[in-house]
């Protein structure tokens, strides 16, 4: 390993845990580490976020060289936030932060570089610079778990909007008489293709009588049925369990589609833990887009799957400090 | 008026007809004129062009001061197109240019820098310079009448996307089950908020034996009924036609809701005939948005009615020669 490298500490910020690691300028990623998420008050979170980036400097095998070339730290945090000051606003799922400038807090420790960003963005911009949007300069990137998050990078750069909540494609409507979503919205993307979503489609049409194993793969449990669940039943040749994750694929064409006549992106790339049940689809979203999409070259835009998985939000947070040094 | 000014030649090309103008940099249009346009072949096509512009020329009280101050000719053309070549691929509506160089041609004759773009591109840009988005760094134009069609400006450059077909924002489609666009999408905001499709959702009511004084406004005839006599019958106070525009304000709203959650512009601008029709539920729209919307702080974004009506397409054309000066 070479020392004269520089390295990033990066952190994600989650409402349960907080993840970190070390961070290479080719994205790879050492010394993960992974802490519970005290969120009491302000200064016990502060300490949760800087208790696990102490963790990353004292593994035991980190040579002081090491340690003295890791020049920036990127944190995920949940947003609404500024990522351009780095105040978390009032995240829902972390009350403990009410207008918190946790960028400067990190800072004051560290006496380094802290970037702060939503992990959407995030995890789009490191897929832009090391993962699969390498080599592309405009990414669409989305997350599918258990929300739809997503970002949007031009040239390196995150497409922020007027004041950093662009880039929420989770929550565009595609159908304004559908179901309703968390946010409030009808037809959301994510009230349509989440994992819950998945799981809730299956379990309706178990409920209504439908025969599938998928209810077998969850133990009896129509409770205990999950997009995890129903790619296993998937796996195992069960009908239902296709059945759903194809009309699945059917709603993220039209959303992809949606996405391609607006941006036309140069790539777009699908992570998250539900997207890799999904990636069985990739082949016939890519055949069924022209009829969701103007755009006549739409197929020769790439749809691929994203280079990093649960370690999406620490390789996030670690590429927001390689978008410090990007030229305006 | 001072002659040290620059002047441009913007040409806005139809189906149907050319018209051109003569624009200073200020954005104000003098000494219009409007011709056939000729479309037997790619000859006369462009033939169409260069005589609307050579009348602009030959304006009678045109100095030759002003003249001379004329620095570049710019032309809204069908799309699909090549912005960066001036090229014109393929047009559904003027089938005599196929992979025609127009900017190319039209340079040859006038010696003078000409760009060529896609009329929801340059009208946008137009606004953006001059317009209703004077002073707004990121600025969404859509213009709705016969199509709904959109443009993206970021900080005074058109947003092209990978080929040139981005901001087709009138294809997102915010219901897959939705009437079919001309497109052959399900759902587009076009199929459902464009002019012919209030006029038709007024008709199918009618048809379906609603009382309504639009039909009486069309002189009888179903066939008879456009967005226009529609906007008239609800001026003069007929219950039809304010719930079916109240009703395209929804449609609107779900969509800009859409917009604002992925590109959080600084201004969002409506023009083309329909939107004038559609002013007096601008206000409605407005407060509507939040239920549509995830971005708290999206009525902090202007909606505008645009400025240029029109004429959009000659300042469009105008406005695109001032875009070739802009930094990289």
């Amino acid at each position: 390993m070479q020392f004269s490298e520089t390295h990033f500490v990066g952190v994600d910020v989650g409402g349960t845990k907080v993840a970190a690691g070390l961070v290479d300028s080719g994205g790879r990623i050492t010394r993960q580490t992974r802490t519970p998420m005290v969120a009491t008050d302000a200064v016990a979170g502060l300490a949760a976020v800087t208790s696990a980036i102490e963790a990353v400097y004292s593994a035991a095998d980190l040579s002081p060289q090491l340690k003295s070339s890791i020049s920036g730290i990127g944190v995920c945090a949940p947003g609404p936030l500024n990522p351009q000051t780095g105040v978390v606003i009032n995240p829902p799922n972390l009350p403990c932060w009410r207008n918190f400038p946790l960028a400067a807090e990190i800072a004051k420790v560290y006496r380094l570089p802290v970037r702060v960003d939503n992990d959407g963005n995030a995890a789009a911009l490191a897929e832009a610079l090391w993962g699969a949007g390498r080599g592309y300069r405009s990414v669409f990137y989305a997350t599918i778990g258990t929300g739809i998050g997503s970002g949007i990078i031009f040239d390196g750069r995150i497409y922020h909007g007027r004041t950093g909540a662009a880039a929420e494609g989770g929550h565009m409507s595609i159908d304004y008489r559908g179901p309703r979503c968390g946010c409030g919205k009808l037809g959301c993307i994510e009230a349509l293709a989440s994992g819950p979503a998945i799981a809730r489609r299956a379990s309706e049409q178990i409920a209504a009588g439908r025969p599938s194993s998928i209810l077998q793969h969850a133990g009896g449990q129509v409770d205990g049925i999950s997009s995890e669940i129903v790619g296993q039943a998937y796996r195992a040749g069960d009908p239902l369990a296709k059945e759903v994750l194809q009309e699945t694929a059917m709603y993220l064409t039209v959303w992809l589609g949606n996405i391609v006549d607006l941006l036309e992106p140069d790539v777009m790339i699908l992570g998250g833990g539900a997207a890799s049940l999904l990636q069985p689809f990739f082949e016939e979203i890519r055949d069924l887009l022209p009829r969701w999409c103007v755009n006549s070259r739409c197929q020769d835009i790439p749809l691929l799957a994203a280079h990093y998985g649960a370690d999406a939000g620490i390789a996030g947070g670690a590429a927001l400090c390689l978008e410090v040094t990007a030229t305006e």
